[in-house]
């Protein structure tokens, strides 16, 4: 099915828009579309409102940089957080992917991004000063890089690195090495190398 | 990534609506969901009203059923059309296959879905009442179904042809056989068995 005759220009500026959204195709989109349409007029408003009351009301926590529906998110407002250990992630997806492990209990820097010239994105396009601003007041002990191991993501990692190192605070990156449930011998060679440089000590578990 | 806590209300209420999109799982949901949080509020807002727009004023052509912005189709208010040659599809997107094949020249009637007892859709659902009203008013001379080769084509097919076999008209079927580009050893027997019964005159081209 060629997309180029649709019987209606409202229906051809929906489905215009639908595949605009990455990962949707025009012939998705047209699915999509049809699927709204079968909807009550009731339910496709709060399909399109509620896209449109997120830009319009979402805000930026003022300590973290996170999406949030108050000036100061959930997670920094929390007392029982530890708000001198912060974990410098690069969007909201990992601030949820660490959340669910359960096993971090300080609070976030959410960059926004990361370095990548390829893109047009460089260190002023991220919220790195904000960072710093709270390095500079002594807001932070440790900071806890967790980055895509990417070239962006050590690029990064390197830029605030060198931008905070003369500062009095640890700075510390999460461990690679072999995943948990990995068979030695379908390991890369640069992550099973970095393993046995980086080993640790065995405690009895892992 | 587990999904159960999101830092924001609006976000979540955001990802819930895309998510109830057909194939649109809770991650891809949120991937869409960013994506449009990262353009203009002006492209959101162009984005969520598209939608709102097309349900609020899309139209059902009066003559088909098709989906159109006016009473009258593009299609039905063309005048080099043969009005009297009806072709009966399920819907708008096989309106949209048939019109790409450039071969024909009629018009068509919509039925907005097929005969579907397990899905709760029975003849009364469908705008069959709005076809035999056509018929009845001697507009048609010429009926093509034009429905999936499924069990659910065929069940509508068939109550159709009851409902408009004793009216003066020629009811057909596009032609089933093997696809062009097909190879014999791999067809179906049922669609090899039928082509060979219903075998046509070669005319030194197909």
């Amino acid at each position: 099915m060629n997309l180029q005759s649709f019987p209606s220009k409202l229906l051809e500026k929906a489905v215009n828009q639908f595949a605009s959204l990455p990962g949707i195709g025009r012939k998705t989109a047209l699915r999509l579309v049809l699927h709204l349409l079968n909807q009550s007029q009731d339910d496709v408003e709060k399909f399109g409102n509620s896209i449109i009351e997120l830009k319009k009301n979402v805000k930026h926590c003022k300590h973290c940089n996170n999406i949030s529906d108050t000036d100061i998110c959930e997670i920094c407002s929390d007392k029982s957080r530890n708000t001198k250990t912060v974990c410098v992630v690069e969007n909201i997806k990992d601030v949820m992917s660490i959340e669910n492990t359960q096993q971090y209990f300080g609070v976030y820097h959410v960059l926004g991004g990361l370095i990548s010239p390829m893109d047009g994105i460089g260190p002023s396009n991220l919220s790195i000063n904000m960072l710093e601003e709270k390095v500079k007041n002594g807001d932070i002990d440790e900071i806890i890089f967790a980055l895509s191991a990417t070239m962006e993501g050590d690029t990064t990692n390197f830029y605030i690195y060198k931008r905070l190192k003369n500062y009095p605070l640890t700075i510390n990156t999460i461990a690679r090495g072999v995943s948990i449930g990995d068979e030695l011998e379908y390991i890369d060679e640069i992550t099973l190398g970095r393993s046995i440089v980086n080993r640790m000590p065995f405690e009895g578990q892992i």
